[in-house]
């Protein structure tokens, strides 16, 4: 829909029949995420706010400062439906007053020194309070970033409709590092990308800043992300070329008043590459000067850069293990050159080799475990949720807590490679709690993911969390609506990891949406079981990695061949006419031997297996007996199926939501909704016809018929899927 | 910039600050294109409009007709800055009454037959009269696409500010097919593109209908477009399967209601590669008889499908040469099967052969004079305007003219391929109507290629035009605020081939920006020269094909070697040390000799070929004496500033102008200027100092000195620019 300007509304406004023209063209596009700054609606609610809030004082002129009142003055102007007055020299009642003790005598007379000792660097004092004599809302911090988030954490306070008499929050992030990762590649396409293309349009940095930049920087300074990794792990080195580092640099300029640095991936050849050395040897010293001479030009160009992150030898991309070198030798090379401008390496832990043949699951601690305590101390491992890669559900990866010596940093991915791309409804948030809550039993019960990389099992000089965009060109950012609570969730979760789903849920909600309880509490309801809907339809009870071969749109099973056993999903499922699973007992591959003992106890007996992970670890009799008295055949039709019916309740609740959302977004969640029920019965109808060829079982009386034979899924081509 | 929704307006209506407020929000990203309908400022104007038009009545209820009333409604809402009532069962004043002479007795009795005949089937009459005693303007038609058209054309009408006192218009497209091709891969890059990426997100369809597609359909009805190739000219078999034509059956019922056909590429080995046939050759029964059978298939998706685009034995691509058949033979197995469904063969005359030694600008001659009369009556021959590919200047093809029995349809590039991306702000209507208004002399003076394609030289059964479109899905369509202006004339000069670049930029910049005149006039004067601009900095004087190698992103007149001599520099440039230009008298290639006799006369002499075409007939010493007493060196020279110091006008001009413009595109024009005029020293200096090396010639004094020496220009790499 062309929408008719805003400007021309303001030359229309003595005319009557206004309401009935404007309310006509209200197209929504998503673009404007949780901060729509929509007008509070509750008459009670609207009138405390109007009593509460009459001004900004924001005290401080710096860029950040700056965007720290640009963001209060439009957010609330348009929460409380009307602009606000000047707030002038002097002070009155309901001003909202921002700044840093060390750059407001107002702010630093206020005695809230204790609150600003526990916001520590990043964080913020929200508080209601008495200012000379006058009623005032109170934003302090010790950084003018800090300022930024609490003016966010006030304006999102309104949104969600809470109250703010009795307002007083001191909230500081508990992680250091809150990055997006961006597998963007120079030519603009993304892999794992489902929400069009690269926001960064190469061919006209630096010379144009799109304004979709700062709107972007706005969006994560606004859930408190702090670094943009904006170039693709797979490493291109020409992205360290000085034409690219002024690009890059144009970006970090856009991002900097919003508290983001931008990193760069390092491609480890990138010596021989652009350097005209004839290796990438770390420990030769002509590799180590290059690459510090390649760090100070980069920093020459960005200020405050903040460092690489690292895929080496893994998929084929070059490492220290080329030149018979350890990765921490890789990470230390590089993490020696960015130490004096205060930078950081993040290296992946993600590696495994077709040549050992070792479980792949197993692969990446083997590697690390024993190189704990070898790497600098600007170096963290970034290690993925769960050993294998981003599977709509794996166990926590057994690095957790094994690494004392080594700060390890949590790597989610927020796009939906595994997840049906972006037309999938799976909120992630219970995907990413699950893993963050898991307990390691590193130092006893407690120690859970979550406080190992908060450096609270160990302790940690750096922690972090990155995630993996599912951000593009479209138009609502992640491709779909709902994909964007993804995003949201991950930044929240990012700054607090101990978090619960269900909060998150209910404030994007409320911002993105409406607070009527009657739309908040259904869509809460279908966010919250979406993930597990999805486990049941794609690899339900502990299967992975049966998606289709390279693109990894819909289900394959049957895919065998090409290069490597542990990209085909028979390596995977191990169906035969016995049974089905991966055994990774102590009678199998022993990947439940990297885990603490208790876990190990636990994951390792068919007994006690939780069985979301029974085919993970044990390779399971057709005819097993499970918790619920059906044989592991009839439990496993039973969940593809509980699948497909949980997506039809999604439908069902959604159709009943039409009212309280604009007709661009409903239709749009409408028509993913059809595209993944008819997904998840591809699914479960592919899925189940493959392995009844192992289980030789009939399909149980009632169920639905498949609407094809396995022929038919077999030989369906997507071969332009996105994201490859 | 996240905008505050229009819905939050209209509960803040009754808030006396208001205005300052929105005003401050009113970003434009130029997503409304020359659609914005704002508000008419000037008083008395709009006076004169409100009076004139008080409601909307549309006879009939039509998909297309109710896109007209939703046009009209919202339209005219926008510009006179309110609503309409209910235009109710009664007439009354003012009503702008819509319909055609078959649905509506209201219309039909309004006594405009005469005018109606002259309007045909797609055209429409425009009048402000009275009807049963009640004063009125009338869109009336013989179709409802025509009454589409009509409906837009008042409103450009008013947008444009037009009296409408004594409205009396009858308009009727002088072409038929008036087209875009669009060069988009199945996997959303595109072929040339450098306004992001395909629009059509392929993995969505058919399920989900961005609205944006409805929103190109508007757009292209406004300017009379009615097809839209939506795959690429390097086509892909795939596109022909059942998958993918549902997905374009989807695109097509977005359209349907908009007057605009859907047509595909076909590529010629589609019958081998998912038909299974061993061979493609069009004299094979089985090959013609697959063709049918694809093609009825395609007719149950699409009834109205439109036909092929086909691009064969040109640049690899297979086609009916590989069987040692004619490109008739091609041509005409493909008509067979679309003529019982009413659809065509655009059969491109774009080919070229490396093993043919002849000059390439004669081979599409060469190849297709001959087969002149060859064709069934549902083909056209597409043909480029000029005889090599899209430069910025070439003189007119030589097969405009030269094939009486064939109908050729004329093909334009909007996307600047060879000129500038999308950031070289070059308004294309006086290239198009250079080429358009070139006399052929095929039938004596006054032959225009204009007249060629409307069949006003010998008399064609079908006439046409398409543009290679310059639509991505960048925010504003087309990659920059001005490149839009290139997609609007290419549709102006569709429906109207005589039109004058003047009037039409001076339409679209009225509507896409403001009608004031120390606006219109300044703007349209650097649009008019923006194009002599352009030629001046890249290739002067005759001067063509000295693009980069590949992606044609800057100069590269030192381009040589690789797989073919003609997609080289020198082929085309010939420098030497004792001149420059490709020799095509009949002394040389004799490419003149292609032309009616007149024709050939004048390009064929170094004393009569006009200056502009020069190096593109004749090699010519580098003291030719050119007729501003100037050698040739010192002309060349001279053209290359001329063309920098045109740019930096144009930055002038724009520089005065932000008071009439939204900061948002007048930020975004004014950093495109900036790389323009960058980009502009770049190609002047680059081309300079390598012709130097032949000419040996001082620069003369005065001159800007070169920023850097050739090595350094040659040594740019661009790997990654768009488009390829």
């Amino acid at each position: 829909m062309l929408r008719l300007p805003l400007r021309a509304l303001a030359l229309v406004l003595p005319v009557v029949s206004l309401l009935c023209f404007t309310s006509a063209l209200s197209a929504e596009d998503g673009y404007e995420l949780w901060l729509r700054y929509a007008p509070v609606t509750a008459a009670i609610l609207r009138g405390n706010y109007l009593a509460s809030v009459t001004g900004v004082r924001v005290e401080g002129t710096s860029e950040t400062l700056r965007a720290a009142e640009y963001e209060l003055k439009h957010g609330l102007a348009g929460l409380l439906g009307q602009a606000l007055p000047p707030a002038g020299e002097t002070l009155r009642d309901g001003l909202v007053i921002a700044g840093t003790k060390a750059g407001s005598p107002l702010v630093s007379g206020l005695g809230l020194d204790a609150e600003l000792a526990r916001a520590g660097d990043e964080g913020y004092v929200l508080r209601a309070m008495p200012v000379r004599g006058h009623r005032a809302i109170v934003i302090a911090a010790n950084s003018d970033v800090g300022v930024l988030y609490g003016a966010f954490a006030l304006l999102e306070r309104i949104a969600t409709n809470q109250r703010l008499d009795a307002l007083s929050v001191v909230s500081a992030p508990r992680l250091r590092y809150r990055l997006l990762d961006h597998w963007d590649n120079l030519n603009r396409t993304i892999e794992r990308g489902y929400a069009g293309f690269s926001l960064w349009d190469w061919q006209k940095l630096p010379d144009y800043l799109d304004p979709r930049y700062r709107d972007y920087a706005r969006a994560n300074a606004s859930i408190g992300i702090n670094g943009s990794v904006i170039t693709s792990v797979n490493a291109n080195a020409t992205s360290l070329t000085a034409p690219w580092l002024a690009k890059a640099a144009a970006l970090a300029k856009v991002f900097r008043p919003y508290g983001i640095r931008v990193y760069l991936t390092a491609r480890f050849s990138a010596p021989i590459e652009i350097g005209g050395l004839k290796t990438a040897d770390p420990l030769d010293p002509e590799v180590a000067a290059w690459w510090k001479r390649k760090v100070d030009e980069i920093y020459r160009f960005i200020p405050d850069f903040g460092g690489f992150l690292v895929k080496a030898n893994s998929e084929g991309q070059p490492g220290p293990q080329d030149y018979k070198r350890s990765h921490a030798d890789g990470a230390n090379v590089l993490a020696d050159a960015l130490a004096p401008h205060g930078g950081i390496v993040m290296w992946r832990a993600f590696v495994y080799s077709n040549e050992a043949p070792d479980d792949r699951a197993r692969q990446a601690y083997n590697e690390f475990k024993p190189l704990d305590g070898a790497f600098r101390k600007n170096v963290m491992v970034q290690v993925k949720n769960g050993p294998i890669d981003f599977q709509p559900r794996e166990p926590f990866h057994p690095l957790f807590g094994a690494m004392p010596k080594t700060p390890l940093m949590m790597e989610f991915q927020i796009t939906q490679e595994y997840l049906g791309f972006a037309t999938h409804l799976v909120y992630l948030a219970p995907l990413f709690e699950e893993a963050l809550e898991a307990d390691t039993w590193a130092k006893g019960k407690g120690s859970t993911v979550a406080k190992v990389i908060e450096g609270g099992v160990d302790p940690y000089a750096l922690t972090g969390m990155a995630g993996v965009s599912n951000i593009g060109t479209d138009r609502n950012w992640c491709g779909s609506v709902f994909a964007c609570a993804n995003w949201y969730a991950f930044g929240r979760l990012a700054w607090d990891p101990e978090l619960g789903s269900d909060a998150i849920a209910d404030a994007w909600i409320r911002q993105t949406f409406t607070s009527a309880p009657a739309f908040v509490e259904p869509v809460k309801k279908m966010m919250l079981g979406s993930r597990e809907a999805a486990v049941d339809y794609m690899t339900p009870l502990g299967l992975h990695h049966q998606m289709a071969r390279n693109h990894h749109y819909g289900p394959g099973p049957w895919v065998s061949g090409g290069p490597r056993a542990d990209w085909t999903s028979p390596y995977y499922h191990r169906a035969d006419k016995n049974g089905i699973g991966f055994d990774r007992s102590a009678t199998g591959s022993n990947a439940v031997g990297q885990y603490f003992p208790e876990v190990a106890a636990r994951f390792g007996s068919l007994d006690k297996v939780p069985e979301e992970y029974l085919l993970w670890f044990h390779h399971v009799p057709w005819d097993h007996r499970m918790r619920s008295g059906r044989t592991l055949w009839d439990e496993l039709l039973m969940r593809y199926q509980a699948g497909v019916d949980a997506v039809r309740r999604m439908q069902a609740t959604w159709a009943g939501l039409s009212g309280f959302v604009d007709p661009e977004r409903y239709e749009q969640v409408r028509a993913f909704l059809a595209i993944q029920e008819q997904e998840a019965r591809w699914w479960r109808d592919a899925c189940v016809l493959y392995f009844q060829t192992f289980s030789g079982r009939p399909v149980p009386p009632g169920y639905e018929k498949p609407e094809h034979d396995l022929e038919y899924y077999e030989k369906l081509d997507h071969r332009y899927a996105p994201g490859i």
